[in-house]
């Protein structure tokens, strides 16, 4: 099949304890595009200003990714600055420009709209639902979100989960969301809210999936070495939606194993800043730390 | 086999978000003998005062636990009092007030001085060895440990680890001891440093084991109720060494399965205050766990 994913490209500034970089590649599109490029075929809706690099447009090309929906604005690319601690699952905002993205409005091309696979990457839950109404029955939904949207359009958020198939969001957005701190109550909740299934990303903790069909839960793939966790959710949702699509089916043992590779490309993101350590992976390295998956966590 | 517990038996008043209780039975060697106690034949060894209520002694003896080694001294019992908050992955200490735990200097009967398998649960390190060579050549030596020994009595403890086949702590400790925030790095920190073997408990988020031979990671059986997490370490090392003694040998799958055992003894420990749901567990429930968790994270 193909996935068509909306979402943004970014400029990352990045502390971490282990170093810092300055407007290095970002963005949700970005992360999933190339995570999921290892599964099936990729197609980014998003947009960047003038001053965005030509080198990360060709980098994603290069990959055979479709970067036509990638639509180059006046102005200037958005930038997200962060900082992180030692305790890694958390995410300290420095500073947010939003520039071009603020005025994002997605117009899926006309090629696109038979996109059998769409992932709504973290944006206005208005804009999802706008998308979406442009696509002819995909046959996999699968969104991201985060608290600004939970505080400021719950509504919309609700309305638009109706129609979706899987929500992916982090545990805090989850307890949010839901008004439950138990991540499995939360879990019950949100799929009783609309969504078909729901995986909750816990970092380093791994994931909770429920659906009312069944449960699943994964620790984290165990890493030594964790430089930036910046877009491992993204790089997630990329490798289980990438892993869905080329299945080209959703039973519950093609979305267990999903959710394996899922954990799998995260593992790969924070090894290093940006997507650089992404860059550098081979189809084989995902399948040794599949094998290598099995043989921890089996009993 | 039979097992050997040298560790607290204490009257805890604890209060979380769901409900307070005063002077309830707690301590490490309570939860961890009825824990064990589903799996093999237990002995504790521990003081109490002259107000502990006889009514644990007699239910312990119910359970076929032998409490002869339960020394009943001239004053009060160890008294701990604690809080959590809708984070129950940390406990608030109020009070501690150790009482006849203070001069705790275990003898071991001779009748059980050829128990093949022992458990330290938290006390001095330098208690946890004098014990040790009290008794003979135990097959399997696991201990428990805490922040107030590794900052008080490190040298002692690094080198009783030394003779220990399986060292339990939690996260917080595993990263006090080693001096390494990545908990991978931690494990491997720490198995340089003495034991054959560490489990590192994350609460709610699961568990890592790691030797030189092999590792295992598992997430920890998901629960919509947690009332109380107070005794869930010791109820996780009761399942582990339990079921490792009763498998009378200790090999990769049989460690896998003693903490998944472990585990799902957790599980139970935490749905209700003091050892309630633990007395309430029958083994067909332990085992509808084990199932429910093979089918929660197969993949």
């Amino acid at each position: 099949m193909s996935i068509l994913v909306v979402g943004s490209v970014a400029l990352d500034s990045i502390e971490t304890p282990f170093g810092n970089r300055k407007e290095i590649l970002g963005g949700s599109a970005t992360f999933f595009s190339i995570s999921a490029s290892f599964f099936d075929k990729v197609n980014i809706i998003a947009t960047v200003g003038e001053d965005f690099p030509k080198k990360h447009l060709r980098m994603l090309k290069n990959r055979g990714i479709d970067t036509s929906g990638v639509a180059i604005n006046k102005g200037k690319t958005f930038r997200w600055e962060g900082r992180y601690e030692y305790d890694m699952n958390v995410a300290h905002t420095l500073a947010t420009h939003l520039n071009v993205f603020q005025d994002f409005a997605p117009e899926i091309p006309h090629a696109l709209r038979n996109s059998s696979v769409l992932f709504l990457a973290n944006i206005d839950p208005d804009l999802q639902d706008r998308v979406l109404r442009q696509v002819n029955k995909p046959k996999l939904i699968a969104c991201d979100s985060m608290n600004h949207w939970i505080t400021n359009k719950k509504q919309s958020l609700e309305k638009f989960l109706h129609k979706v198939d899987i929500f992916l969001l982090n545990d805090a957005e989850a307890r949010q969301f839901s008004g439950e701190s138990n991540l499995m109550k939360a879990a019950k909740a949100i799929t009783s809210m609309g969504p078909k299934s729901v995986v909750i990303k816990k970092g380093e903790h791994g994931v909770i999936y429920y659906s009312k069909k069944g449960h699943f839960v994964a620790p984290a793939y165990p890493l030594e070495n964790v430089y930036d966790p910046t877009g491992a959710g993204d790089t997630f949702a990329g490798g289980v939606i990438g892993y869905l699509s080329r299945a080209g089916k959703m039973n519950d043992a093609v979305i267990r194993k999903g959710i394996i590779y899922g954990s799998i490309m995260a593992s790969f993101a924070v090894e290093d800043f940006s997507v650089n350590r992404l860059l550098n992976t081979k189809l084989s390295d995902i399948n040794k730390r599949y094998s290598d998956f099995k043989k921890l966590t089996h009993f």
